[in-house]
């Protein structure tokens, strides 16, 4: 198993991407391969660099977190994202992380590997912390102005990534709209309804923005617009609200005092909203592997997208999406 | 002035909805006359009916909280919520309040009043805690698969509310996208932005799921399916952040000890997600005045839902709206 680490990617540089994939390489025997520039990544990784699981992959450049993705991959063929994906294509990597420009990779995937065969459109699957396990939110950004169609492909990928993955035997798959009922919703999604309806997933109806973290459903599919909405929505809420509660602690000297002690649990709680036991997001619907990680994502996080990768390549998740996506019933609701 | 207030609606049932009527009455020196049944509302209300200030129409009928609204509204000819709005419509009540099934509001509002000229869907403007003061979130619920031209004039009322309701003197309008360069969005969003851009609107370009909660945008834009999955998701959110904070503290004793020194800080954080002080969403784009309270509103709520509603009328919030829509800019991006 060797993965291609886009190292040049990330908020906080390549320290953090090196640290990580070095970690994944000694606590799951992970063969990595680090892509960007060797002058920085030696620099970062110092003693990391010795064991014979990690190697260098040199490239001249790297896509910036604020640049215009599909501009940036097309222009910058060095661009250590494309040469990541690229050692995917050939071959010599099994999958691909990236804490980079996430549009970046997304459009580096899809242009160096292709589509995977029934799947129309790439999806961004987000995984959630629900009350009971992960949830899977799927596309948080890969495409928008879907149609339905396009929702019931991202259904049936991310159905087999969280049976494979996350350890959930028979996903219950939800489509996000506004109101249960059936005859609910939008366009795209009352159009889509039926689709699942007649798909062999174990679908379960409309399900709503608070579903998300009721434990109720294991898999949500939404366009792209509207997942990316809800997931940035969830980030700024979870900081705001930290903020709020931090400033209702100080107000008085009993909540300063009790903020003391139980600076602990706040940390455990504020460790619970960060969510890295995943690490990173599948970029579903692309002939290869590829893991999406938040730009700040810590080396944990990194680790743990590693090893998430590696799992998707360990259990096949591709054939079986392959082969679910080219069923009868989906390939009738593409026609 | 006199609001009309359906005292059937509610997830706590009518008693609540007459304590908050009440309430506003006595605080306020607002008139209200409750509509529902009178046998119910006398026993609900006690000693509060003795007001001058308050009055009882009765009618026989309620739409229940899970009803089909379109069904329920065209049905049930004697429903509080019709005879409510009929209230308004004949002029013997300026503005209307519902915590009842906020869909059959919108309907009852939409065919008893009609729509405000110029303003061609309605849209329901949620009032959420931004870190600097209100953010006025339109539509979240009101009209699903928009036209461009729509989402102008979202913008253009909630303006008009913003500026005269909420005391923003020039207030900050963005559209809700994924990605703030202009051409980011799908392709309804891509569409309003130029129009939002020649308008007279305060115009600060795309925003983000996260700006909710920024404080630099005081009215964002959005189609009715976007608006009421970030409605729900951040409710659901709000709650499952307070059940984990809950158990986080509750894992080790100076956990407990810290919670219960810090009970009351604990509680107004609480209350700060609650956010009653606005008490409800105004209905916009009909041809009058609704606010639309949420079905598990506290009689606080209900308060000063009332007193937003009489603020609406009194700051003549209809006609500047009506005159607003009905510019050059409005209307060319309408056409």
């Amino acid at each position: 198993m060797r993965i291609s680490v886009d190292a040049m990617g990330g908020d906080h540089g390549p320290g953090v991407v090196v640290d990580g994939a070095a970690w994944a390489a000694s606590e799951f025997g992970i063969q990595v391969t680090l892509v960007g520039n060797r002058r920085i990544i030696e620099e970062m990784g110092g003693s990391h660099l010795a064991s014979e699981l990690i190697d260098v992959h040199h490239c001249e450049e790297a896509v910036d977190m604020d640049e215009s993705p599909l501009k940036a991959v097309r222009q910058k063929k060095e661009a250590s994202i494309r040469k990541a994906f690229d050692l995917a294509r050939t071959g010599e990597a099994d999958a691909v992380v990236s804490a980079g420009n996430s549009g970046a990779t997304l459009v580096a995937g899809v242009l160096t590997l292709g589509r995977l065969k029934g799947a129309e459109r790439p999806g961004i699957a987000s995984i959630l912390p629900g009350r009971h396990g992960p949830v899977v939110l799927i596309d948080v950004g890969g495409s928008v102005d879907c149609r339905p169609a396009h929702l019931l492909q991202f259904g049936v990928m991310a159905q087999a990534f969280a049976a494979s993955c996350l350890d959930i035997p028979s996903p219950r798959v939800g489509l996000l709209s506004i109101g249960e009922e059936v005859g609910k919703g939008n366009e795209q999604v009352r159009h889509a309804y039926p689709l699942f309806e007649r798909s062999t997933l174990n679908f379960v109806g409309n399900v709503e923005g608070r579903d998300i973290f009721a434990g109720d459903v294991d898999v949500i599919v939404c366009d792209g617009f509207v997942g990316n909405v809800a997931l940035k929505l969830s980030e700024g809420m979870a900081s705001a609200m930290t903020r709020m509660l931090k400033s209702a602690l100080n107000k008085t000297l009993l909540g300063r005092m009790g903020a003391i002690l139980a600076e602990r649990n706040f940390k455990d709680f504020k460790k619970s909203l960060e969510y890295e036991e995943y690490g990173g997001a599948p970029l579903l619907g692309i002939n290869g592997v590829g893991i999406v990680c938040h730009g700040g994502s810590s080396a944990r996080a990194i680790k743990n997208a590693i090893a998430l990768a590696a799992s998707y390549v360990e259990n096949g998740v591709l054939e079986k999406m392959a082969s679910q996506l080219n069923t009868v019933e989906v390939k009738k609701a593409t026609a």
